[in-house]
């Protein structure tokens, strides 16, 4: 009786693709029904010898390429190309569900034309927040869409809020039921217990290792900056309707508890888990309901001491300069996260230091001058401003390195 | 525009109950209907001149003198008296809400007519789920009364589970709605560190000295054996409505988390705060809103490491004696429950030793024949098991001391 859920799995390729197929290899009222993959085409088209979808998106220039190769294989799959490929696949009829999993701003158009074809949008692309934030819960509000947050920590505070939050696009501000503030664990990465000067001489291969995620390189920069932390506040700000204050970080090095609400009687509801992507997955995916993630269950009793420890803003300027952007309106956030790109592109390219990032992410924030975004502003106005400060933050790294 | 919730205190004078009436005090949408109290009348009776409730029972024997007490202080108040005084207050058109603090079996019938009178209840009275789970629940779901659960661990679980279970009288085995555990925590006593032997020559005044939470003597001896998880146990089984499997116990010394619900995607919600009552019971009074309760805030930066340990069932056997009573039925769970209350009361009484409580209670278990309860068993079937059970176990008592 339960009908099939037709998925779009846009960033099919990466760690989020890999934790979603898995679920859904092993769901069958679920059908695969759209990819895409950029980089790892080898591996996408083995992802469509398994999930045979209907349609599947590559860069522009490969179309050709693979459509022959799948037809060779004898499968009988829609190619499709580039941006507008992508943004097909989000708005197709047939497409209930979008996992918008593409990593940066290459994400953000297929990620908002799902929200304004009204889809259900599994959320892990940050962009289309940090960057789009306002554009993005208009668009949901607008056209109906439902958004439903992938990150471990937007989905743990997703879970513990009440259910009529849940279903009011988890818009908290307009009915606050309760809900005091909110509470994003951080694990502190691995600079944690050691000073800034040894974190001024941290090398690449030390600053991508993070303790308890696997992780790509950028992402486990900003998690060893604490940038992640700053940047999934901003996300937060947004998708929950809250201001900046409303909202505390909070190291929590096991990476146990995956974020909080507290509410206003006292009580604290925390989601707790293990370190494994495919449960918050598998919550959005049958949200409202639950289903089986195959997630490595967690052993409560073979937990040491859970810590909790206030975050140190000096070491961590990130998490500052993030509550400065946020504080400051959108441009700001554009621009630091602009900033952010390119200064730990610098790093894992050996041009910089790793506190230089924060460094240069302020200088960018204080002075770098760009058009005002109105009300209407759209994805072109974001997109300007995010060019311009890549641009100008080139500049400032050019400068320093 | 909000109607006033009208409430009546049972077991005004306790511990619950001054938790209760702080609250209430700060609330002005709640008014105070009804009190009632025992042992310290001088204490109901100022809480008679500061929340003026229109009616107050006290012990038959009392009435004739309160009514004079109040009558003198120019307290227009109907002084009800006895088990039926407290059956009118709760039953009572007026009431709309009743907190049911009574401790022990006398709490029972005003428990269970507030249940037939279809009220809210907030239920602080173990004894209702422990000596007479399947009819009281049998009767809030016939008579659509409301049960909300004030103990800070039910409650806990209570506002983990999904709005659905909560609105359908929070029976998980009707429609489990992914959930598949549930982890009641529990402090470990004053003894968990210590061994069985120096558990075995423990004082009283060692024995109730609980770490974390400010409780009754009774209650105190039940937490340094674990009897009081195993009837929390039991509890749970039948509020819940899950067989004893379902429901792990796992010691967590900080008392921070209260307990949690584990679902089927690997998620955990758990529910955390301060040890303070006042949050659970603030939760229930106002469910589904939310109001502030008065409670100290939990200072998360303050917390030190939160652990969780697996319980030992040789030296808490009293924890396994409340699974093996839950599995064999009601019968068992009513002569537990009499058995420990007489052991505790040795204890207390000098004749006994801490750890004979759990022996006193297994051979009870073991060795008692009492009648068989059927399903249209009542509370007079439910009262003759307790008072069996309590007579045989003082001769068990007497031939150990």
């Amino acid at each position: 009786m339960v009908m099939t859920q037709r998925i779009a799995v846009l960033g099919a390729t990466g760690s989020i693709g890999d934790s979603t197929l898995a679920i859904l290899a092993a769901q069958p009222q679920y059908t695969v029904y759209a990819l895409s993959g950029y980089h790892r085409l080898d591996k996408l088209f083995a992802l469509c010898k398994q999930f045979l979808p209907k349609r599947v998106s590559v860069p522009t220039a490969a179309v050709d390429d693979f459509a022959q190769r799948l037809s060779a294989a004898g499968l009988d799959i829609d190619v499709v190309g580039g941006e507008q490929g992508l943004i097909d696949i989000a708005v197709d009829s047939q497409t209930d569900t979008v996992v918008a999993a593409i990593v940066g701003a290459a994400g953000l158009p297929s990620t908002l034309a799902a929200a304004r074809a009204g889809k259900r949008i599994l959320l892990a692309n940050k962009e289309a927040l940090v960057m789009a934030g306002q554009v993005m819960i208009n668009a949901v509000k607008m056209h109906n869409a439902t958004l439903l947050p992938l990150d471990s920590e937007h989905n743990a505070i997703f879970q513990c809020l009440p259910l009529a939050i849940q279903q009011d696009n988890i818009q908290i501000h307009q009915s606050e039921h309760g809900v005091r503030k909110l509470w994003l664990t951080a694990s502190g990465g691995p600079f944690l217990q050691q000073s800034f000067e040894q974190m001024q001489q941290a090398s690449v291969a030390q600053a991508v290792k993070h303790p308890n995620w696997s992780m790509g390189q950028k992402i486990s920069v900003d998690s060893a900056t604490m940038m992640n932390k700053g940047l999934e506040l901003i996300e937060a700000c947004h998708l929950f309707d809250l201001t900046e204050d409303r909202i505390n970080v909070v190291i929590h090095p096991q990476s146990i508890i995956h974020s909080m609400v507290e509410y206003s009687d006292g009580s604290f509801l925390a989601q707790l888990g293990s370190p494994d992507m495919k449960t918050p997955i598998a919550h959005a995916l049958s949200y409202p309901n639950r289903i089986e993630s195959g997630s490595q269950p967690l052993d409560l009793y073979a937990l040491s001491g859970l810590e909790f420890i206030k975050p140190d803003l000096q070491k961590f300027a990130c998490l500052r300069l993030a509550r400065q952007a946020m504080q400051a309106g959108t441009q700001a956030t554009i621009v630091l996260n602009a900033a952010n790109e390119i200064a730990v592109a610098a790093f894992l390219d050996g041009q910089v230091r790793l506190t230089d990032i924060a460094d240069i992410n302020e200088q960018a924030l204080n002075d770098i001058q760009v058009p005002p975004l109105n009300e209407t502003a759209d994805i072109e106005d974001i997109l300007t401003i995010d060019k311009i400060a890549r641009h100008l933050t080139d500049k400032l790294v050019a400068k320093l390195a």
